[in-house]
């Protein structure tokens, strides 16, 4: 069975969703929406490129439209549109704002017999899985997720409003010692400082007062201020260079204990090259379940722990077991 | 809803069990079935202990059967039998015959409206769950599995056979330098001796030669010949002091490419205590999922990899993203 996609935004994420689906045999990209002039979007491969107003042209012609949209305001107004028509895959991260936003795409996907599901990436997504499973199996113990080491899209925006800043990033820094505490079982209680570090990379405007802007990001509100945060300026070159790349990763850990005190000790963990294309791969895998679930009547927002793996894979349910079970 | 449990066979694993069902409050232990005189078992708690011949006296009163006997006779038997009255997991785990075995239950099951899980526990089982996961969401890429550090029931008993053995446990453990290869995604390629060595502890009965034994153990085909082993030599005392826990292990890692080629590295490591007990915490988790696929009329044969992980978490789905998506 062919999973035909469309893919709705071409930035980071749209195009990495272009690179994932020539991955897989079993996917085919049919076209491309964008809120922009079509004629402006060039993609890697010869798919369509059409206005994203014309996409419900396309009903019966797309299995699952993939939404690479923002959290902020794209996912929370496009999910539901688009679940009126399509089955459809976002990776939605405002974790507090979760429930809602699946109550409501739920109601649509429920009138409109379609399927969507909901937050899909590494996280919302594969550590999510991750520490439900780490529960579920070990029910006493504590769970700890870490980031990095990894490039914070959010807080390198908050730098880079800062006056007399040209260019900077941010990275996510888990603290070595304390990962160590948590995998040998020491079931440690973290403060925010103790469990993550911030590093910025900061290229000033000429003339720029870099004292200054040290002290606006480390005691930044909700962003730094709970952080040790360390600051390097830097030369534009060594900017291009070095700090282009979008690198992240983490550990998801579950510390519990079976019966009679034994440690068990589980851990997910991920080392990304490429957040974006990496988040694009696992949109691309759930697209394949989402298309299935639709196939069987299964409708409804459902979230990657609703998901079985066999349903995620190109894979027989034999060949599954034969090979990999 | 509670899942009530029944235990067949109270050796190390059921033992397990029967703790595992106790850190979970959804869950109860109705009796424990045994092939020996239940006059001379006896168990942690207070179920009820049975010979197994009366299992089917507990037609309606056990949701799901735990299965807790060996692989190699035990299972191939008992799982076919008794999923004609009641929903089963077990932990099979000769990876050649799980084919054949899914066949065979399936085929009970489908008969008799009953759910069998088969093959659960961490491999076969959650390291399952990673593979398929992790070549489902970068489909270009290596799989690389490693066991250990960790004891090997097989190998151990292997060099117990040996004339002039006392006693002996045999550590499996991943070679560091292919473990960090592979971690660092140079994704090699890797001969049998280059993953894992292996290391014996054993205690010569007196006047033992041996250089015999080391002889005999380093040359068994398919146990030791094709591994660097090396062997100890050790007190009963040093034996019984360090040498009685049955902890274990292991990674799976995907090592991956997405688009551009950018290196993506997946990995799932799990650091055991106790390697039956975590099993049975695993087995405990997949009869919560049996029971609600039985509930459901979902009935047949399954595997982890069929099962999704809000299935086997006592938490509801809205809590579940609430809390941990």
């Amino acid at each position: 069975m062919t999973t035909k996609v469309g893919i709705i935004g071409y930035g980071n994420l749209g195009r990495g969703v272009e690179g994932a689906i020539a991955q897989n045999d079993d996917m085919e990209l049919v076209a491309v929406f964008t809120r922009r002039d079509p004629k402006t979007v060039t993609i890697a491969g010869d798919a369509a490129i059409h206005h994203v107003d014309d996409a419900k042209q396309f009903i019966g012609k797309i299995d699952v439209m993939i939404l690479c949209g923002g959290s902020a305001t794209d996912l929370p107004e496009q999910v539901p549109h688009f679940a009126q028509w399509f089955n459809t895959i976002d990776s939605f991260d405002t974790h507090a704002k979760i429930p809602e936003f699946f109550a409501t795409v739920d109601a649509v996907n429920t009138a409109s017999n379609t399927v969507s599901i909901i937050s899909v990436g590494w996280d919302p997504g594969l550590f999510s899985l991750n520490r439900a499973l780490g529960e579920a199996v070990l029910p006493q113990g504590d769970t700890y997720t870490f980031w990095g080491d990894g490039l914070s899209q959010g807080h390198s925006d908050a730098v880079r409003r800062i006056d007399g800043v040209a260019k900077a990033v941010q990275y996510t820094l888990p603290v070595p010692a304390a990962v160590e505490r948590v995998r040998n079982g020491e079931a440690p209680t973290l403060s925010t400082r103790e469990k993550h570090t911030r590093v910025c990379y900061v290229v000033a405007k000429e003339g720029a007062n870099t004292e200054k802007i040290t002290e606006e990001i480390v005691t930044m509100p909700n962003y730094f201020a709970d952080y040790d945060t360390t600051v390097h300026f830097i030369s534009a070159e060594e900017f291009a260079k070095d700090h282009t790349g979008m690198p992240h990763g983490g550990f998801v850990i579950r510390s519990g204990q079976s019966q009679a005190g034994h440690k068990q000790i589980v851990e997910f963990n991920l080392k990304l090259e490429s957040n974006p294309y990496f988040t694009s791969s696992v949109l691309v895998a759930y697209a394949r379940a989402a298309h299935r679930l639709a196939q069987k009547g299964d409708f409804g927002a459902k979230s990657v722990l609703d998901i079985p793996v066999s349903a995620i894979s190109p894979k027989s349910g034999e060949a599954l077991r034969k090979e990999l079970l």
